[in-house]
């Protein structure tokens, strides 16, 4: 397979080139810019000295025709003006950033405050959750990859809204992040000294990834309630913690909130449903594509609080994005994923 | 005034000294221990050189009552059996350790797993929780000084509470801790390769300041019901931020909210809220005794979120158990205290 | 005393707002600005809410020079232009910045790449590393603040070249500091995601701080030799941990170093000669004006390892600065400055 | 090929798991414990659940003669004793602990309180450096796998050392580590809130690595001299950056460094020669087996800084180990080690 990515320069693009590399289907790995071109990619990043020493190459459509798969790991408002002219071109489509995740434009419009892509080119996307919407992935012309913090807290709390256990109009979804989430491009609040030794919160009731889990629990779980979802930093670069508090539905224990969840990933590698935990972590899962959940029931409270974490580069961007690549491909989903958690 | 310390090596302790050494009404600062007496302090702690040189004492319950005040910053189970022997005979006591905070003891020995303090003893003692108890603190044998995580918790939501602007019954409080809560006795669960680029949630329902907070919540808002409060541990040394969620009452808007609090601690000088903030986060009060407060209702879904952030070594320990001194000796709050935050 | 700070957003100017706010000396503080003139300062650094309300004024000199004491903690190139008109206006001008610290103009020129101060502004300025200069900076004009870096090593290393008890012709110095030292302006190189987990070699033989500590060594010890200074960043915040190694000369042992740094500093309170160390590090100074300095001979090789730790943004910065304001009042030098190390 | 690794469940051990468990030529991995036998090895590692969920297993002698290759990754003290009576049973033997690293018994005794290996099986050992001692690992009975410090180290000297190029009478080697290199056991030189925002030098002149690297300078350079080398602690979990310092001799240019560093390493695929850097530092081979050298020589002081970066825990121990094992079974020394740097 021939690949290209548009944005490599961003921690989305670094990581697929980290995953991309190791490949074992992968023949040709190209890097496109608007900016760059001709300079060698590992003069800019010193740890792809001899691992990738190519130069970046200039987006020019008819170009990009040629390959089986374009990555785009753009800021948002890129990949929507660029990618409805590849459209059945010859490539599959994967868009990193959140320009084709909402299926309203209006809605994009109100949290992202940019021009949404043509309506048509939209409606040609799939939302990419691998676990939950395989066959759709497998034929589609764009796949909109999820957010980090959407697939964190989807990919635990779907089987449980799905089969009704706990209520989503209780709903409350308290997110943290390492700070590597906001991206290479720095600024006061991603400044080295004002974010060690700190945590945040930020973005208070405004994060443009409300409506992509909101859409995403309608789609998937057939629920429609606002939620609340808070969104925090904590000084790391990579992971996510989601915590999210419900109470549980007449007549549920904390059993059936297990089952749900061990039925629904039964056949999902990178789904770990983790039992007992006297501490459970984002180092777990760290340079990996897994994404691994717990719940407990509280019977002082009968709520249920389910957590999930997962790598918010890998499994949270670049990694579900191969992922979703390996299923249109037709290849096991782990396919040049197998990559052990560092934990330390 | 002469002071004594017990459990001077730990982080509680370390702090009260930072604090206490220059305090202008303070004389004589001895520091007491069970095992290291004769020991030069700053042999053990080279960043008190020169500062505090003086050789620990061994702990004699005559020779403490002779001093003003007493603090004991130990671990459970200690304070339990050294304090009571103490009351009456001088020196007012100021308990850092959880051991005088439940007022029922087998709550203690439920969520402790220690013996209980002899019931007279508990009800000798005050719920140290400045802003809200001055009087009864004023005039107590024992104060308790309340937990970290209850500190920053109850300043915030107290307010909102007592007038009823929040539903209790969905009150859900997600809190999140730099390290140095956990003392400075080395385990796994604070190793620096396991805990740094990591964030783990721990204790899950299972935390012994949960009954603290509602115990507090019962006697200063009168409101009764079993809450949500789980706790994070996140890769910085000191801060707690506590992300609070709860429904707004009928006809309670966000300016009541902000109201209440601004009323509530006017004449209070370590409590401020923040109105407007795009980032809210612990580094504001940093080695300081502030708690500060930020509160926002999300129209979508009428909930609340209320966060709140503090020091967990002065505001939530140390700090605190000063302030609660300075009261009972009728001095200003601020005494010793006005140390401006790091930030950085 | 009215003091005037121009440069307060940056590092250097909250760390003298944080130490001079509770200066016992200090009456008024005023801060200026060449942009923000009418911004309540606490509105862009909420951990001032309460503390430091006050509107940012104007930068203008007739303003200026009814204050007794103006600091500037600007950037390179900004204090050449501006204190040279406020010579003999009344204040006693102290410069954080690296402006007035080489005494020939065409070393500044060649290492700062800025056009230089004029040369009388620069023959009136003093170098301030207090306990060297005592006598000079009570009557100087401008006191030229000493840079971070040389702080450390210049305190640690003037006793023992001064004395000729080690080889100035084979000195190391090897530096390691936090980030903070960087400042407040956002960049690649101070980006949380890259810098955090990092330890890093930067401006390989390129540093600024090489002529400068030079030029004092030459000064102070009257030893001339070029010198291989390197500075590194490590992942934290604060901190500055210079190691140095040379030669001990004919006949000289570790009793000597020790000696000589034991009697030059004898009477200097923020010096602290530490003689057994199993583990020296920044953390016994943090937050606080102390330097903290070891020595050691290896007997193996005769050659001295030096190490001295500071925090970079107290002792190398904002606090030596005020020990100089002290000085040239004829103030107990610990005035205001005796805060103790936070070590956690 | 089958793998057995004793000592598993130190970092060691882990990073070697990790490797392994993709290795192309691995059929079978067991683990084998002095105490945990039975237990599942993922109940105790949650990062690896679904990937190594197998019971540890006893350490037997007879049993362990079955394997292709086993590794010990041991505190020191221990493969000194299990490995002799392994020796010619079957297995290639390669040990992670310092314990077959020093030929002379007295100076392991000295500089590691421990008794030494018997001298048969030390003489039956071979210096693991793979760069430089392939022929003699291929056919080691015991491979002596380098120290991380070493590693760094001697990578980037040798050459400039064999080829008499840099003074070594003069050789000054300043290392700083991140924590992870002392290991899984929690003490408080490795508590989490007495690092971080911490750096510190430790064991001064005292360090076991310091005869390590004489003697392999002695060996592959044939230089004799005492050398310094200290170690410091920075606030990170992985990484060494070591940097060097000693005059260039006679007639030598920075150009010869350089030429010597690339000639040496021209066939060597982990080893990366960077001859520009404006910044040089331990994320370019997070995760990775790779070593980077800069080299630069000052015009001022004609010396040579010379830097190099490992990851302590790949090309440091277990990355390095398997590329052994590579060597000695013939295999690609790439062959199960092409993971690239995660850089962030």
């Amino acid at each position: 397979m021939n690949v290209g990515i548009i944005g490599a320069t961003g921690y989305g693009g670094l990581e697929l080139i980290r995953f991309l590399h190791t490949h074992p289907e992968i023949e040709k790995l190209d890097l496109f810019t608007s900016s760059d071109e001709g300079n060698k990619f590992s003069n800019k990043y010193t740890h792809l000295m001899n691992i990738y020493d190519e130069p970046l190459l200039k987006i020019e459509p008819d170009r990009l025709s040629e390959y089986d798969v374009i990555f785009t790991s753009t800021p948002s408002g890129v990949s929507s003006q660029l990618l409805p002219s590849l459209i059945d071109k010859g490539p599959k489509l994967i868009d990193l950033s959140g320009d084709f995740r909402l299926k309203d434009p209006l809605q994009y419009e109100q949290w992202y405050k940019k021009t949404p892509a043509p309506i048509e080119a939209i409606q040609k996307s799939v939302y990419g959750l691998t676990e939950w919407n395989e066959a759709e992935i497998q034929k589609a012309d764009i796949v909109a990859n999820p957010g980090c913090y959407p697939t964190a807290v989807l990919l635990s709390l779907l089987p449980l809204l799905k089969e009704n256990l706990i209520d989503v109009k209780h709903l409350i979804i308290d997110a943290k992040s390492g700070i590597s989430g906001a991206g290479n491009k720095p600024s006061q609040m991603t400044h080295f000294s004002e974010t060690n030794e700190n945590t945040a919160i930020y973005k208070l009731h405004q994060h443009q990834h409300i409506p992509e889990i909101e859409q995403a629990i309608n789609l998937f779980a057939n629920q429609t309630s606002p939620i609340t979802f808070t969104t925090h930093l904590v000084p790391m670069t990579r992971g996510i913690l989601a915590t999210s508090y419900a109470p549980v539905n007449e007549g549920v224990t904390e059993k059936h909130l297990i089952d749900a969840l061990q039925v629904t990933y039964a056949n999902h590698p990178f789904v770990r449903i983790i039992k007992e935990a006297n501490k459970f972590e984002t180092n777990q899962v760290y340079g990996s594509n897994y994404c691994d959940i717990h719940v407990k029931v509280d019977p002082r409270t009968n709520r249920a609080t389910v957590v999930s974490v997962i790598d918010n580069l890998v499994k949270g961007a670049a990694g579900q994005a191969i992922q979703n690549m390996n299923v249109q491909f037709n290849l096991d989903q782990t396919t040049g994923l197998k990559h052990v958690p560092l934990f330390i």
